[in-house]
């Protein structure tokens, strides 16, 4: 996009010339990051607020964790909004008098707002505030107190990513290699090793989609991986294969979503995956109108973690009456095929040789993983595993559960190598993603539907 | 920009297929255009809100203005914060605990805002709200209730037209005839008379840019129209003719700015004309480093109003002790060179013979003028004309006083034929800026300084 | 295309310092251009080169008729190859000796195609060679000693514009105004007038394409206009009507190929329809699935005058067995309606006041123009009627004759009105293409096809 | 460039579907080959013109070495003009009449220039027929009866990439990855380790410029690297060290050419070089107005192989009476500080523990470098070193030469580790180019002036 970079280069050098005027200087301490802020709320002229914002940018960044960690207290402690006249402005508050609705408003704004608006004027102003929301991110378990600030910027930055202002692109092997580079730093489901991995990721039988702001040409948002193949892959493994043969794209009857990947940390909580999702199965079958199934390839991420303290005893909350049926096959499995005292440890030692005790484990472990996907709620109508609520809220029907279908040392910790195959039925998303929102009901595929009827609703 | 093309479509697809599942008639009355807001604003399903904001966009579109009065009318009434709320949250506010605070933000953020943001997601949904605000600024004077509602919008539209979002591009004959379109249609100083005036504005003699936000690409926010000269013009005529012969733009060392637009009335309020006007001299002096002089060729658009008033007594605010030494050279020159009876009847009719009478008139008209300019202030720091205001605000030099410059109704009616010249220079822009907004202080050229104290201060 | 602007400013640049080097006065005489062509072909020097091609082509552009005459002439008889070279090489040929054929293949080679190959390093030099050969088809008729420069640079440009550099492009009315000015300047079938005429033909119910070489950015090599109806078309007055009411295009189930237009008259004898009837095709079929009918309206722009001299007896060349039944229905039907002795006379006289006489001329005349398209040809296998045989050589179906479907002055005049739907199917076109170029034999509609052989090969 | 890859698309269905209509089997038998270029040659049907030619290009990809052999040399006997043919129009032949030169003009020129014109009709034909050169390249010295047929696809080439089609493009890290690709692959003067080493040379203070041809949108033809710096750059380690610190491109006042290089094989022989050094000076000039000097740091690929030969005896066409004195320094300083018994084998010995004897070996070897460069000649006004041959033929200066400036194998190997220094003056190239083309004279800086005369040509 030409017209970014000029834009870029004519507001440098405004900022230049306004950087003069203002009689900054290049050292200028890091305690004076507040009284610039301060100035440039206060500012009236364009052109040295641009200059001013840049400046404040360019301290932030290359001041050091103390100086950040002190910039950050005092937007919380300073530029909040002026209790005194909050409590005026709440007095007056007469309903009948729409004026005094807009003092109030005004009144309970934060001025760190106006900071945020006016930061966002600098050349790359949208960029370095999303950096610094990530870096505020980082300190906010530790400093609750940071909270009202995170608001504010994760307010803002709600407003300017909104829906209507991205735009879905396509990215491939033509893509600039600046892109490129970001897509391989931020995947962090399946990891990419270097160009030669990331090229065979994008050939002519995958699809790379991402969300992309007008304001970040070179920074998708989030972006979606794709394998167009001839069946439902129940195995990661070929996929993530840089020496995979390539196939014919228009032979493909199937589109394999097997990564996606929120890339930018600085705008957690500002979710665009459901609009990704779909706006890519759309453009898939416009594209390829052979294609007859959209499925995914997901993990498990806490599974592992919730079964091994299940297994430890640690905790109650599987749904009991359900569980121990299941258990009962299970246990005496593991116990047979391993020595280990630790029931995790046992699972883990036959998972990794898994080739020869499939047989015994593969059932159990499924029915295992069936159940905490189907029964363990975090809330009414939001089941315990995120993957698993992200596609099912989406609308997705779970599919099929395969064992054994993640080796890799991340498959093993986190999903005990289970991966889960998530479909996407246009015809069906808005069905489905009512039956769950609504009644936490899941679409379940006819086989996996038997397989719970017989072992788990039907045992109870 | 083709990225936006395609995802128009396939947001349409998406709101499409949405649409039937919604179960929305095409014939569905327009008092649901409230209900359908309030299921929008409810609604958890992402797909399904964007065919609900595509809904209701249209629906007010076709509505009439009946329709239009009541739905505005609702968001007043219905769609503000709950005063009950309101009145709890300021209550339980207490300085020392942040989360009383984010409920009290919480509490007095009207509905309505969410709504908007929800109806920014259809495909053109940005291009719908500013349209929308347009129709709402005409029924705001007769309707003071709405002003709420208008609050809401423009903070929405102030956040996301942003200026960190904008970008400066050139428009010539070789821009998109849609785009080229709007310039006609959002002419108004000099308006442009069909494609054949246009494409002489945009030879290559001329220059002409704007300031576009991606999500209306075709939609110029703001434009300026330059003529590259080899001097300060000071008349309007020869920079609008159509016929004018072409001139080599590599050897003009002035450019003359002769014509400002804002284009979208939906903006009101929301100002971008100082940026526009620094980068273009920055782009300018980039391209054609020959350019010595960047100078404006300004209506006065209240002069003549304001004068007129004066002389019919209807009012006292000009500056009597400067003023009168003025009338003494200026109504006896009146009274010598037309019979008419009222003083401003007189002064049109010289006007229109203007070439008769210049000697006479013109002296004394130009001096009025200046005073007009440099002595009326409609606050402190603000002068009365709402052109020269913005230029100098900018930190322009007030250069020149041309009486007869433009000869057209409209610039006799507004401004008595009187144009001016504001020079930019950017070594001064910044210092010029701070003396006019602090102190008041208007920069002259050597030659108005002279006649400003020899015939304005000096009289006093 | 940004990269050609810019190759452009640069090549501007060293063209500006090597003129100064060159030692040229923009004054210098006509009577050089040869000796500047002369320098030219010797340089060694490359940015000396262009510089001196610039020079030359901005001469030949400036120079008057009676100097381009004098530089053809000279081109014609000084810059062919050197007969004596010639012969001798003629004379050392030897089948069994490559090097003897290429000193052949050298020495026949005119040394203007090299001057020609330079003059296109300059900037615009293709765009200026073009244009140079629309000069010289003029003087062709008058000056066949023309003809072996008008065959060298032919042969260049037909190498140029191999089919494998065009592109096919959408045109709408977000294509720039320049290259829309030209496709309201070369449109021919059926003129455009004027910017509003041109905006309906370009609305969302419609469809341009053109052909273009990346040499000439915004210039159209030809182009087709398209109506998307529900309907095949039959007159064309609806088609080209600023007025006519919008339709939906995703309705439409045929596409009206009403006007095919070669724009550059320098490329003439060089042919580009057929492949871009058939991208376009193509393209509207990927666009606009549910399409089922691809058909034109097309003029017989021979027809009026074959016919008025038959009638006037001064041709014999309407195959006479098939022609005379033809006539024993259509001279008296003349004859009842008009009083004009001229036959021509008559049938004008009558078609202009069509709708009376209809019932009486229309079966005649349909005949007429079957007979016209089907039987009569101008060489084996080629049809008379130029834009039949384009159409029936594409492979195309005749599909309808329509009396009265043109009444434009020029379509009476050129076609008596008469317009013919041309049908392409896709999966015929090969075959109607063989059958048509081998043997000669016409697809008809089954219509068209039972009428020929009940009135036309029957009565034989 | 979308169209690119749209009009691909098209064009690609046309063939899919002509290929279906042509009856052509996968598997059809490489022999074939020669039998659809006759087919190609005879068929009249366009889109089955296309079909044909994508499938030859496929077939002559995918066969093997003996089938290319089979298939150049068919080209070579059967694809020539008939001698038959060109004997009667050499007879009939008459400068008079036009018409027998423009038979004499068709009967020499050889069919299978109509066979490429019409294979580069195929989707990617221009590439193709690209690679096809290469692969006749290679067999050109073993088969000297194929060069007619590379005379014949190399004068299409060079008329179809003439100048005037090529745009100079920057090249940087957002330039497309495939594109990149390229540039790591055709890299061979200071060849490119991988992406990061990739990246260092793309960055804020180096340049890189490729001139394109339109139908080869991902590959530059020719290429040029350039760092930008604070001082003429000595050795060429710092310039391609991916470690070197990165520094501001704003204070630069020399932009370093340190590596050209002709991508495409296949285009062998058609020159771009020169257009490409000074478009890039011209580009610099107005990007960086600071820049002062343009100088290269060059290799001299032939000084080892030469001066072996010379100290080898096995070469006299040194010019004797000025080397002699240059090698009474140049010999004791080898025995002195070497024993290895061949003079070649010292030098490298010695140059390889550089440091310890530069102070001996530096001056002879640079004054033997000197007379190496200015006084071997090729033939009149070239001189023998290729890359020097090329700058003095483009105007350039001959400014140092720096001995010990390349250390790696590669550079010892031809360079015996010098490097020159041509310095390029917009305001001299013009002058230089000439003198040295039509007198032979080099362009010397002072410093070198003064040793050439000393030392070279006063002691003669």
């Amino acid at each position: 996009m030409p017209g970014i970079k000029w834009l870029e280069r004519i507001t440098n050098t405004v900022a230049d010339r306004g950087r003069e005027l203002l009689g900054l200087r290049e050292d200028e301490a890091k305690n004076s990051l507040a009284d610039l802020c301060r100035r440039l709320i206060a500012g009236r002229g364009e052109a040295s607020n641009i200059a001013l914002a840049r400046e404040i940018l360019r301290l932030f960044e290359s001041t050091d964790k103390d100086g950040k960690d002190e910039f950050f207290a005092t937007l919380a402690s300073q530029f909040g909004p002026a209790p005194q006249g909050i409590s005026e402005a709440s007095a007056a508050f007469d309903p009948e008098k729409p004026a005094t609705l807009a003092r109030l408003i005004e009144a309970v704004e934060p001025p760190r707002q106006e900071l945020f608006r006016r930061l966002n004027m600098a050349p790359h102003g949208t960029a370095s505030l999303v950096a610094m929301r990530s870096e505020l991110l980082d300190r906010l378990r530790a400093n609750p107190e940071l909270s009202s600030v995170d608001a504010d910027l994760k307010h803002l930055l709600a407003s300017w990513f909104n829906r209507g202002f991205l735009r879905l692109q396509r990215i491939d092997w033509h893509s600039p290699a600046a892109l490129l580079e970001k897509i391989m730093q931020y995947e962090s489901v399946h990891s990419i090793d270097g160009w030669r991995d990331l090229r065979r990721r994008l050939a002519d039988d995958r699809r790379c989609f991402g969300f992309f702001h007008p304001a970040l040409p070179d920074e998708p948002l989030i972006f979606v991986e794709v394998a167009l193949t001839g069946e439902v892959t129940a195995e990661i493994g070929f996929l993530i294969d840089p020496e995979a043969p390539l196939t014919d794209p228009y032979a493909a009857d199937t589109a394999m979503f097997y990564s996606i990947n929120n890339a930018l940390r600085g705008l957690r909580g500002i979710s665009f995956g459901n609009f990704l999702l779909k706006q890519v199965l759309s453009d898939l079958g416009d594209e390829l109108p052979q294609l007859k199934r959209f499925v995914t390839l997901s993990p498990m991420p806490r599974f592992a973690e919730r079964l091994n303290m299940l297994l430890a005893g640690d905790i109650e909350d599987w749904p009991r009456e359900r569980l121990d049926p299941l258990l009962e096959d299970f246990e005496p499995a593991l116990a047979e095929h391993s020595n280990q005292a630790s029931p995790s440890a046992a699972v883990f030692e036959l998972l990794q040789n898994f080739d020869q005790h499939a047989a015994a484990l593969a059932g159990p472990l499924a029915r295992l993983a069936l159940l905490y996907i189907s029964a363990m709620k975090r809330s009414p109508g939001v089941c315990c595993d995120p993957v698993a609520a992200f596609h099912l809220a989406n609308g997705a029907v779970l599919e099929r559960i395969n064992v054994g279908a993640d080796k890799s040392v991340k498959g093993m910790t986190q999903s005990y190598g289970v991966m889960v195959n998530y479909l996407y039925d246009p015809e069906q998303v808005v069905a489905n993603h009512e039956a769950f929102v609504q009644e936490g009901r899941i679409a379940m595929s006819r086989a996996l539907k038997r397989e719970h009827e017989k072992h788990i609703v039907g045992k109870r």
